[in-house]
């Protein structure tokens, strides 16, 4: 049986799937990020878009069953299982320019933005390409009356996984999310499993 | 004294600003949302990024005094006087799709997304370049606990208005939205004024 592939803590990783692949992303430890992008991998132009993700499905948590649109308005991913009901789609991924802002870093580190761009370099994606990510397991709580959000521990516990399927070929960037209010203060592993589409 | 100009309803413009220019959104008859989106002159893959605004604003509801951050995490405009007080920087602009999805339409209008495309045409900005608009006036009422959200007519009353300083040299895109929803139901004109920073 095929075993999860580790994406160590505060890094990231790159690889294609194809269309009918699934990918398992999964939170060994729990309370731990991670960041995903998709691009088509017929022109990686066309990128997921949480704009049009979100007002196609009318909400902001995406769930089991739910579809990530691409900026072109076709369905790039779909949802297949999800132990945990809570991620984030709103922010972009966290960067130098994050540490600098909101952590007053003086040698801030490149964060899941840095660890994207060099993972999606050999896919011919630059780094202003770098969209708005499916935060897996990302717990952004807004206050309705004010707009006001807080970052707040992710809701997985240990082993707690989230399933995809990949509706076109793909090229998925994938983290190990580097911002400390993002997993409750603790840079830990991701890990993930992609199982192929059986061509028989 | 300088007039605004009008965009009739459901079309759309494009013009520049210099650092340190005025742009005044205003809505003439009210309850009618318009697009905006920005680029740097200088580098048109240089784009307004909601993501990377509302992180380091750690808020949804963007107003007086905030600011419009690029995907390069440089401020590109910032809100220096608003009248309503609520718009929207989660969605996309509308689109043929926008129309065909949620509405169900058979011959769907190209939306703001069509007329920003052709109206930012001159300026070098692709389609696929066009980012998560500001949208003005737009108000979406977003459920806390389950996150499913709604569109509802804007607060906007007759001659209401938010006004941006441009902070670089930009390519701005700017609508009289076309989607029935954010607009209460009628296509109404939006109107602008660009001030100059005097230079003397």
């Amino acid at each position: 049986m095929k075993q999860p592939i580790t994406i160590p803590p505060r890094s990231g990783t790159a690889f294609r799937l194809e269309k009918g692949d699934s990918l398992t992303v999964i939170d060994p430890r729990g309370e731990q990020v991670s960041d995903l992008v998709a691009f088509s991998a017929a022109d990686v132009r066309e990128a997921i878009s949480s704009g049009r993700s979100l007002d196609y499905a009318s909400k902001l948590y995406l769930t089991t069953g739910d579809a990530i649109y691409s900026n072109r308005s076709n369905i790039m991913l779909r949802i297949v299982e999800d132990k945990v009901g809570r991620h984030d789609f709103l922010l972009t991924p966290c960067s130098r320019e994050t540490f600098k802002i909101i952590y007053r870093d003086e040698n801030p580190h490149q964060g899941c933005f840095g660890n994207l761009e060099v993972a999606l370099a050999p896919f011919g994606v630059g780094p202003d390409q770098i969209p708005i990510a499916f935060n897996c397991f990302m717990n952004v709580v807004i206050h309705p009356a004010t707009g006001v959000f807080t970052v707040e521990a992710p809701l997985s516990r240990p082993a707690d996984f989230i399933k995809f399927r990949a509706e076109m070929d793909l090229v998925v960037g994938l983290t190990a999310c580097s911002a400390l209010q993002s997993n409750n203060h603790a840079f830990k592993p991701i890990a993930y499993l992609v199982e192929r589409w059986a061509k028989t």
